[in-house]
């Protein structure tokens, strides 16, 4: 500690060279008086940042991208939590919603929102993650930036009951093994979930970030299957049903499994593996002078907590460990940072996290090697962001 | 485990006892198309949860309160932030902001928006609380619900750079012993820091939970302080002053002082005591029937770790020990939950807590016999709430 408090000192000296000096106060303007309290706050006017848009004729049908190059911490806004809908946005008024339990249980059972929300809760920070996030990054160079790479991942304290303690009450019958969970969008999606990660973690959520969920993240309620794709946490949730086998519904066939070299294709691939990301400098950034760079990114595992993240400078030949900001939460964003000076050639920066399993996340080659070029789900391999020598970044 | 799993099984079958019960799937409206995504999302315009504004010709000068009576784990929306402002919200351009190091440092140092966000930086949740929170509570019953009571205090991801770092890169003179932290709103708030806390913890922090400051909070700099006062955490700031002695500054010898039995007045009295607040259920809200309550509420303490709640249902004869949320952050919120059954008598609910200094949350009655009847700030007493035969919940 006390050799990394020196050699901030000496990067900072040379980071604030280009800083003005000045023992006058700053100007301003006196006696202005500012607006008055509000109910329900507004960013900042001169804030812009926004998910990144599709270009397509169905919006509806599409996805949208949290901005990770500006994320700061381990929680995502709400507003910016990126979106993935697969029949748009329903509106839903919470006092006609209703959750049915029901299938291969003693006692089927249908439930309002005000029900729910007096059953006993918990409140958990997980990451969301599209198994289709980083899609992109089979070939190199991959997306330009951290939101076209990354931005299908987000993270949120959620809040809700214990799907475990509804299938309790319901009475779940022994020859049930899988549950059909339903949305109330327009397609109705359905996915297939093992009753054992249901009675293990996942949630029944309605708060996201000490409020309500937003409507784009299912309100009034859905599913949080920790760690697991986010096409399992089925958003806008109206009925579970317990049944005997998975009911290999439209979106775990035509979608949302991998196919492999051989022809085959893997199917119900519903964790996510170990996966980090240079948030800065990451594609667009632009470094102002050499000097002093703090480089700073997220990491994240379904099988639980960060153990470790190295960064490399060198494109790859060396690697140094990067600082983990506490608390790490398992399946939640870590942020890890490591200071750097640049010294203005141009190189590549890329990280590699380790989670409490041991796992490792692999190189895009390695990954390749394994799966093949013909999926589309579940790239988790290293990023690498090359720094030109006039200090803008760019996928390499 | 195994005995509180079967508790909860029983007290579910009752709760549960007026739920429909079907077999039959929801009713909805197939094919319809909901909307896009977009850019930056809104809550469903069902959500009317707003800061309770209070009724003052000056709503420039004056405080909005956090509504904890709907809140959902530790954080609070940046939305529902509580604000105390002196002279209204500026409005600044992040490109025209400075802030200013100066006094008796060796190397006075002007920084940009864009220098300070560059510098190594930390992200912690913590809570925020004004010592003028609770004010109404020194005489009983106090504040109608949870908001008028405690709404003066929320909890945030907060990030920025360590203020210690700042203040090692102007190089601090041995005779500063305190700083002056300036705003840049109208009246220009000032405050006196004791250099030790600066050093220890406090943050110039830049952004909240995952984005920018929000404007009433800030924007786009402000400080924060960890468990000690709001009104010391200076928003807008624009200067640091390094001196040798506290400068005695309006708003801490007309206000934020606590006027004591013998006349005296305690001055400085910046670290928030350990407090808790039962949130549900709490005033305005109405149980349904008698049966399972999930009774869930809020601890925090400006000493470090909450180590303990106690929660009373029978007017404080005899307590229990409430279930903490993990993880249990240092000078952060902390949501506590204990299952009851409510038989339909009149009763009334209380929670006391324990910090890991020790330190326990006093009754009002210890509280006043120690400080008297002039303090208005830090009341940190606990907090009855009557529960009437029809339901109804009120401040006891």
């Amino acid at each position: 500690m006390a050799t990394r408090r020196a050699w901030f000192g000496g990067a900072l000296a040379a980071a604030l060279s280009a800083c003005k000096r000045s023992a006058a106060p700053p100007a301003a303007e006196p006696g202005l008086l500012g607006r008055p309290v509000s109910g329900y706050g507004e960013r900042s006017r001169f804030e812009t940042a926004a998910r990144v848009l599709p270009e397509t004729r169905y919006p509806e049908v599409a996805s949208s991208r949290t901005p990770l190059q500006d994320s700061v911490g381990i929680l995502t806004p709400s507003a910016l939590h990126y979106e993935r809908h697969h029949a748009g946005v329903p509106k839903i008024d919470p006092a006609q919603h209703r959750l049915l339990l029901h299938g291969l249980v003693d006692r089927p059972l249908v439930f309002t929102m005000a029900e729910l929300r007096r059953l006993p809760s918990i409140s958990k920070i997980y990451f969301v993650e599209c198994s289709g996030n980083s899609a992109g990054e089979w070939s190199a160079p991959g997306g330009r930036t951290a939101a076209a790479s990354h931005g299908l991942a987000s993270c949120s304290e959620w809040t809700g009951v214990p799907l475990s303690l509804l299938l309790q009450e319901a009475g779940l019958q022994k020859p049930a093994k899988w549950l059909i969970v339903e949305g109330d969008d327009a397609c109705k999606m359905q996915r297939s979930l093992p009753v054992e990660k249901a009675l293990q973690d996942t949630l029944v959520a309605w708060g996201q970030n000490g409020e309500a969920l937003r409507p784009e993240q299912g309100y009034p309620l859905r599913l949080v299957v920790p760690g697991w794709e986010g096409n399992i946490c089925v958003k806008w949730l109206r009925r579970i049903q317990a049944v005997e086998e998975p009911y290999m519904v439209r979106d775990e066939t035509s979608h949302y499994t991998d196919l492999m070299p051989d022809g085959t294709a893997r199917i119900f691939t519903f964790l996510m593996d170990a996966k980090s990301l240079i948030t800065y400098p990451s594609g667009g950034h632009k470094l102002p002078s050499p000097g002093f760079v703090e480089i700073s990114g997220l990491a994240w595992s379904g099988r639980g907590r960060i153990e470790r993240v190295e960064v490399s400078t060198d494109g790859g030949s060396s690697w140094t460990d990067a600082a983990l900001q506490e608390p790490r939460l398992p399946m939640a964003f870590t942020r890890f940072r490591l200071p750097w000076r640049w010294d203005g050639a141009e190189t590549v920066l890329s990280s590699r996290c380790t989670d409490e399993s041991g796992y490792v996340q692999p190189s895009r080659e390695a990954l390749v090697a394994a799966r093949g070029l013909n999926s589309t789900y579940h790239c988790n391999a290293i990023k690498p962001w090359k720094i030109s020598a006039d200090g803008s970044v760019a996928s390499a």
